[in-house]
């Protein structure tokens, strides 16, 4: 950490800023210069003792200088982390598709789609069952049911299952059912939930918040990572800009910035992302030719009723289908495999 | 609602938009202009509806007429929502000072604060027991022993108290200890939490997101308020933008709109809305300018020592009492009431 | 356009409004809903109509239906605009790439960089010779001077040249030496000089404002095309947004955006679009997938040494080259073409 | 400047980085820690090799520690500069208005607009001659007529004058005309235009640009005040962020933070700021109370009918006068001192 003083700061306060931090064990490189002096600090910092320097008299600014989060960065884990399910290894040179509704609906809708999500060559079957709705008189999921609905429609098709898990109570009967729990935008700083997952045993996805920095993404990580879940992906879903003709903006940059910062896999989201269906296609591509190691996408054979009110922003099954197609073209053409059923590889 | 064809869409597209519209038995109003159609709709329209209608051929778009939220608007309830607690009423002609540290601490530190807070002319005694804190390494509040620590310096000064509750499984006990229950920024859109405080029979105060609108804002005041509780407080707090020179930029023309499109009292918060002592001073003077019916400050008798490292926001005690007294002059120069205990009203 | 009346607005309001309507020519189509009226306006609508609509009694809301734009858009020009100059052709099947300095630092750079540009297989050299210097005490460029060298080694390696004009004074100097005018992100609103653009004669490569929307975009560019220049180029360079640690947030998902509203050439700029030179590769190839007609990126055989201060976001030739050659992969994994000059098509 | 060396740099990289800095003529501290190690500078640091260092090996990050505006900065002129013209003074303890219309129409309406404007007890006439329009089918303003008009205007009724200067070209005349030169938000970063307007001799009001940080707008002020003129005025007139109610997001934040970092006088634009004629007023207020030195205010005598469609945020003349009675009690409960012409002081 830097402890920046002002221009013509008094040696004393100087000094005082000195004795606070050597108070505290901890070494002060001080270096002054012509107009201000630069104080470095030496040592592991906590947070209050940055506070309370801010506060001194005679300081300009203070700069932290190491990251707070340790487990989700690169610096100390420089080889990727490749999650392994079944078979199924994402982070590694595989892209891995994720596809399915946004909410399950009923037992015979989700048999459907999953069908059409394993034949088009996905390995995951996505699919909420509790539903945080964003006006009070919304349709709210079809809770432990549609839970069970799901699990049994991923196990009849060979897929591994991705559900979103809204509060810690709901932790324990997610892993029973679901072979991944995703953390949604919205509870990306719901410190109770990541602590949970922390010990839940099962691999989590953690959306980014849609107004939260690279930093407080990897921040939210790390609670899961120090809880001793080492089995996090990293998913960017688009974030709040002043553009609003898309729903978000999804950040394309965010996972090759992320894969730099961190040893964790990154997904992407092009239907929170953009939160129009024509352009899942070209974001799906564009994230995958920025690196991404999976896709989560929104499909439903019939989007137009669908009860979330998000089929707008959903595939038909054929569009996911000859989207997948196209992947086993452009993955190559960036380091990554992926074959749909219909190639013999 | 409307329903916007796009340039040289067939009469057939057209039709068969008005038939959909008519089956849900709501009627469709169709103006035929040169370039595009417009499709108007009467009556009450589900958001399933108007989904389905953008995804039909030749829909260009569909723009909402009605807001979503109706307990919360002004339209339905014209004049100004005033919540009285033990005497204090806030939203009306008063002006209403809820000061406090970031968290609780122990009970001598509560308590010295809460006397200077009574001593300075505020009403209401603020603290944290459960601390939302943003690395997993960082201090995570006192508790429920917080809680009682703060109801006794409370009720010995003469304040109420006001109280940070994070999860729904503590709405119970926060309930039982503190007169006015805050939801913070990141829980506005906890719905669960939401609907558990509609039911919880104490006053509310719900901080808008640091990334939401105004129409997101108040559809959660909504939720708390179709629940059966009417007695919430919308409170600003500083949303992000591109500027990080303050930790928020405090929105203040959030104050007039929402008293605007709403009848519920409006609090400004310029401790997280700038995250700078020197700045707290002056965004309160302009919250009151602006119309502001309250305004929650942190304050701390010993900042540089705080727990939470947020001293560097919370004013210290001379400074929380001369402003205090300023807004003496300044509420009646915009039509409020405010007196310190030094004066003979 | 659409009038919306707000709850219960009497008659004598509704009746005004349609007279204000109808005095100007235009009819009012009036729809009752139970809460609000409607009224729609069919027929050209002037802004300033718009905006006395707006301000009378009754009026909750005015929602503009039509676009502003018109010569941009997609409605009325349904077939992509190719930009053809010297055989290169833009906005058709072939991918064109646009590389160079920052700055046009002398005439030995400029034509080492040029060999390295032509060699990779890229189309155009680019490079400053007015540079718009945030700080009074920078580098200021090396004006006309800057511009003839580039032109010299344009012709002699056999690329078309782009360059940036900031002034209308200097649009003469610029058509003279370029084949292509470029408009800086600070200048998209610069209306004299796109006025002076639109009637130049020559390609113009129009850069999307650092907090500007599709809308505003495409307004700007209608201000080019008007005045008679149908050769404009789209270029998506980075939005400003809350996150900090990429110099701008490149939004990709303006890519389909664009195409899907207007016919005109899309280009991305991953260099200023992220500021750091290991995010250009990955971000090149997601903006090929996600549909760009052309690239313009930052390359500097010393770029540690660039005048501008602007290195640590261009590649090195070697980066370069190499990148050119994984496009050849990608290009037609998405319908491109892209070929470098060593392979035999 | 700060070099922050990445985890485990190896010596050599650490020494190489050292050599550079030395090579410049400057001393470089090198401070090691357990993961990283730092090297402060210290000298005058040219922004070239602040680029350069960044991009050595082992460099993680450079951070600047000198703020790059020295003229405009409070550090090395503490006390408040006040700007004298013809008795006015602006930056002192008086609060300065200034009001007129968004653009001078005719001679008539310009002068029946200052017998306004006087008569409510404000020092200033403000009104566009050139105007800036976003789309290039609108009115694009009355030229020098037009000022000439408002210099008679202003004179007869004892007004100073502002108008925005959009070009180079135009400054002379604008400076004949008019007492103060308002830059628009759009040109803060128009280099040629601040240049010019270094040398022009007369006071200068600068827009934020409606995305600028307040660095470069302090940056941009810079380049005034290098050019050799002293008077120059800071303006805040809303940012551009994700709220889309309002044209934009007034900061006031704004103006407590450019006077602590600044010692020029802040001016607060409520009309652009916020859009909306009923939002004018109390964010007027909320100004004069977060400490603005002047307000510059859009009125007009007949809003609906203005040229400009910007009548929606122009106050009425009785709105006007309103609100500077209004003022008369709320300046001097802030400190400021304010008087309409009514009151005998």
């Amino acid at each position: 950490m830097i402890v920046i003083a002002g221009v013509q700061t008094p040696e004393e306060h100087i000094q005082a800023i000195v004795e606070v931090i050597e108070k505290e064990g901890l070494q002060a490189h001080v270096s002054r210069g012509s107009d201000r002096t630069i104080i470095g600090l030496i040592g592991n910092v906590e947070p209050k003792l940055a506070e309370h320097l801010r506060q001194m008299k005679g300081v300009e600014n203070v700069v932290k200088i190491s990251k707070s989060y340790k487990l989700a960065s690169r610096d100390f884990h420089p080889e990727n982390t490749v999650i392994s399910i079944k078979g199924v290894n994402i982070g590694g040179d595989e892209l891995v598709i994720m596809g399915g509704p946004c909410a399950v609906e009923s037992a015979a809708q989700i048999d459907e789609i999953a069908a059409r999500v394993k034949a088009a060559g996905a390995q995951v079957l996505r699919g909420g069952a509790f539903k945080p709705r964003t006006g009070p008189y919304s349709f709210q999921g079809t809770g432990v049911e549609g839970l069970i609905m799901m699990a049994e429609a991923g196990q009849k098709h060979g897929l591994l299952t991705i559900t979103e898990v809204m509060t810690p109570e709901y932790v324990d009967i997610c892993v029973e059912y679901a072979d991944i729990l995703q953390v949604g935008t919205r509870n990306m700083q719901n410190f109770d939930l990541l602590r949970k997952l922390g010990t839940c045993g099962k691999p989590v996805l953690l959306k980014r918040g849609f107004s939260s920095t690279y930093d407080e993404f990897l921040n939210a990580a790390e609670y899961i990572l120090a809880g001793g879940n080492p089995n996090v992906m990293l998913c960017e879903r688009g974030i709040r800009t002043f553009e609003s003709y898309t729903r978000n903006t999804l950040d394309l940059s965010a996972i090759p910035v992320l894969h730099q910062l961190s040893h964790l896999p990154v997904i992407s989201d092009p239907s929170h992302g953009t939160g129009r269906r024509e352009l899942v296609v070209p974001m799906t591509k564009a994230s995958v030719a920025a690196g991404a190691d999976g896709l989560i996408i929104e499909m439903h054979t019939d989007p137009d009723n669908s009860m979330t009110g998000d089929g707008v922003q959903s595939l038909f099954p054929d569009q996911f289908a000859d989207l997948l197609k196209d992947l086993e073209l452009l993955a190559p053409a960036v380091g990554k495999t992926f074959h749909t059923p219909g190639i013999v590889s």
